[in-house]
């Protein structure tokens, strides 16, 4: 059961309506793998990272069942930085700083010790990067599920097209379907997004919780109403990484399971958003996730027999 | 198990992305009293219209249950006339006309056959106008809820307040909430708002669904993901009338029954938006209904024993 995670590993600097952090680790594989490592392991992780990426880090993944093997670290470079302001609303923020350096030599080999894993995950990274970790697997994983952004949209539509074939689960938010689709419904938006590969649709809405489409069947979880939203940063990479470890945990691609995996995501992502950075997903346990997701079951179930 | 439905019958002219309609009828109640017939006989209806308003409109009423007594119908004035155009999000829009007309004679005087009612819906009127409806009541109703909107929070906001400390349910939108709370965050625009009357406050957020606050508890209710919102005109009317009419029904005030209340009233609000004005509310059947709210449970239901 386990599981591939591909992305960036990276350094953030966050400047929300609550507060302010100069430095703190990030990158989308890193949240995937913080919130999945609570569900299965190993996880064998995909990335690359500069000299200056702390070792305190790399151990405390690595104490948490993450296989650091495929992490690139580039002696000369830095590790790739971010740096972005949000709005009160937490759902529009501005990019400062974008700081490529180690991203612009990322490359990824794949170990052979992660051939035969059975999930993968591909983290948001130029789709072109995406279809190679894909093409150096020799046997094709369970299931393939990837995230994506409006950037590659428009500068890597076709490499982006031909990677939506080869994959299962596609992630993206809701303007990133409405981008990717042409259509303004996001119900017109995913019956088209499902014919151009990914039998399994999920779009992400923020505060306003997600969608998973497949066929004509559809699923709706809420986000947890939260007092406060500290920062949204790597919110949907937890919920990705939550997601797929449930459904690596186990071993059940079905619809029905999918369902169950989006409400295990939003429960990981409800705790990401209370602190900043990672901060809050190194400290909960799994008595504190058991009982987040038992929060969910009471914030939706209502009783049809009393219709 | 009497109902009392207090607000605007009009007419709509209405411009959506869709198309455009030059009369319609309309009005916060209206839409309630078609919503809340489907459930719940009589509905005592508090209303003024003008010399325009059609009488075949007030026979489908009356076919329907809803009694007409307390409708003023005043010879020699105009209906309230609304014209609106919708943006393509739905969610903004521009009003064109506001023509008052009789509304600026609403002053209702209770018929004495509506005394004892059990429920009351005060659809959005004058704080002014819905605290002298409560008062004309000798006896409290089981259960008043309401509606308002930011207008009356800019210029009647003693009025309202003063109101709120009179019922016992609040209907808002998000942006409502939180003017009124003064907090951008819904979960604590809530506990505000609970502090100021209501027992129990339901945050409409249209696409997104709607939230029920009673006491630490929440419930969310989704929206039925739609290909296209034709016309959300009357939408949370047709909810506000679809959530009392499911209440006065089984007489069960429980916070349980509101939660599935509320999921009636998002049916109801799903058919409400299907086509122009209230014209799909006339055409469902009781079976469409029932199959409706059938997907709403397919809709949120997750077997968190696969966890």
């Amino acid at each position: 059961m386990s599981l591939i995670v591909v992305g960036t590993m990276a350094y953030d600097a966050i400047e929300t309506p609550f507060g302010k952090t100069d430095k703190i680790v990030g990158g989308a594989a890193l949240y995937a793998a913080y919130a999945a490592s609570n569900f299965v392991k190993p996880i064998n992780q995909v990335s690359i990272v500069g000299y200056d990426f702390a070792r305190e880090e790399m151990d405390e993944l690595k104490k948490r069942g993450v296989n650091l093997e495929g992490v690139e670290i580039k002696k000369d470079k830095k590790s790739f930085f971010w740096s972005g302001k949000y709005h009160m609303d937490m759902n529009s923020r501005d990019t400062l700083i974008t700081d490529l350096n180690v991203l612009l030599d990322f490359n990824p080999v794949l170990p052979a010790s992660y051939q035969g894993s059975e999930f993968l995950m591909l983290g948001n990274v130029s789709p072109s990067l995406q279809i190679s970790v894909v093409q150096q697997l020799k046997q094709r994983p369970r299931l393939i599920a990837m995230d994506t952004m409006n950037f590659w949209m428009d500068s890597a539509l076709d490499d982006l097209k031909r990677l939506l074939t080869m994959v299962d689960v596609l992630l993206v938010n809701d303007s990133e379907a409405r981008q990717l689709s042409g259509e303004f419904s996001l119900v017109k938006a995913a019956r088209k997004i499902l014919t151009m590969g990914p039998k399994y649709l999920i779009i992400k809405k923020g505060e306003h919780g997600a969608l998973l489409f497949h066929g004509d069947q559809v699923f709706v979880a809420p986000a947890l109403p939260l007092e406060e939203v500290f920062d949204p940063t790597g919110a949907g990479d937890t919920f990705a990484g939550g997601f797929i470890g449930h459904l690596a945990h186990t071993k059940d691609i079905s619809f029905e399971n999918m369902k169950t995996a989006i409400i295990v995501g939003s429960a990981m992502a409800s705790f990401c958003v209370e602190k900043f950075g990672p901060t809050r997903l190194k400290e909960i346990t799994r008595a504190d996730i058991d009982a987040r997701i038992r929060q969910f079951v009471d914030l939706v179930n209502f009783d049809i027999e009393l219709i």
